[in-house]
């Protein structure tokens, strides 16, 4: 891990870029940290610049809640090598959304599986590195979306203990399946009017999870609008599992 | 209303039961509190005597957050009358369950909406009767089931600013259509893994309420299982919108 900037923000929280292999990603920490912290991964759709606003905004509320914080690029996306078959995948599917057609299995398995392939291994070396840093001991959480990689995660990776999932992505019927290994604390969020979401599909996905502990908080305001007592909420589930 | 008994709780809380003409009720109130308070109606399905022990710990639990709380008895239950109307109805639904056949409208129909009519104008006269009390001053909260009876109480009460909901008895299609009224915030509570319970019922109902601010919680645990954070977080609700 090669640390290629750092910033000190004005809510006391330093954000260091940096590169794992031919991955980049960001790191936020307290600069007033005095004891190693649990980690929060920040996932999200891809494209980190321009999901950027948002993503850091997530991840300073995270270091005030006294955690560190971290996300990374997905595969294919920002300065990253496009894939082919990614690509083609995400043309299918904007061609059936424009014929008014269902999007097939078959097109979500191409645009969502090899992304779960090929980037849960890259956020496990995350976890790798960073919890080599003094300043971050573990436990880890996982808050985020895309759904599919945050379950993928959740199945492989023991050093994740709790995850807050946001529901609203296409999520493979194989996925699903996997779903019912997974037996960490879930909370999942689903914005209920998002009309680009397939609320049924979310339905479905936290009816499988297989955990003891699984909840599901619905609320309005559209994909974005994810209204404050609901991250107040989903902060208060991280906080009873990961300190 | 009249004042029948008068008990000082291990918890300074002082339990009052009333009348008001044929109904009997139960006024929960802080013996400490020094100024009027908002009030939560506690909801319950029926035969208070069998409930008492949930709903009363549900009202102190509302006394400790400032609230003053109430809750009377259902028509047709405890020592209320019997309805012949109401007997039958529960018959035709346990033979329904009992031959593994669907209950159908009628018989939803006819097991609820009698109770709505009859109940609703009973809550709405103890709100009357409570808010002449000195220590009591409003808004008022409705919190709990039967669901169907919330759903009235929140379109025909304006006194009504906001309802946790409790997801759980069957809903006449008509109270559905209804709720398409309702403006208020809500707070809808689902045990998802309660077999007792019509799931598709209760999803519809939510997607069908016609509140701007609406959440879903659904959680795991069973018909009577609600975990203390999902308490936890009704409270923060009525915090929001009582206070």
């Amino acid at each position: 891990m090669q640390f290629t900037s750092e910033k000190l923000l004005d809510d006391g929280v330093i954000e260091r870029e940096f590169t794992l292999g031919e991955v980049p990603g960001i790191l936020w920490a307290a600069e007033s940290a005095t004891a190693p912290t649990p980690l929060i991964l920040v996932g999200h759709g891809g494209e980190l610049q321009r999901m950027y606003p948002r993503v850091a905004g997530r991840a300073r509320d995270a270091v005030a809640q006294g955690y560190a914080a971290a996300t990374i690029e997905l595969p294919g996306s920002g300065a990253r090598p496009r894939s082919a078959t990614a690509d083609q995948a995400r043309a299918d599917l904007r061609q059936a959304i424009q014929a008014g057609e269902p999007v097939s299995d078959d097109i979500v398995d191409r645009l969502i599986l090899p992304l779960v392939e090929q980037s849960v291994p890259e956020w496990q070396a995350t976890i790798d590195a960073l919890l080599e840093l003094p300043e971050i001991e573990g436990p880890v959480g996982y808050s985020g979306g895309v759904i599919s990689i945050g379950v993928r995660l959740a199945v492989v990776e023991p050093r994740i203990r709790a995850a807050v999932l946001f529901a609203g992505s296409y999520v493979p019927r194989g996925i699903i399946e996997q779903a019912r290994q997974v037996d960490i604390p879930l909370h999942v969020l689903l914005q209920w009017d998002d009309e680009g979401n397939d609320r049924q599909m979310a339905l479905d996905l936290f009816d499988a999870f297989g955990s003891k502990e699984k909840a599901l908080n619905a609320n309005m305001g559209g994909h974005t609008g994810v209204p404050d007592y609901a991250g107040d909420a989903a902060n208060r589930f991280f906080a009873r599992h990961l300190r």
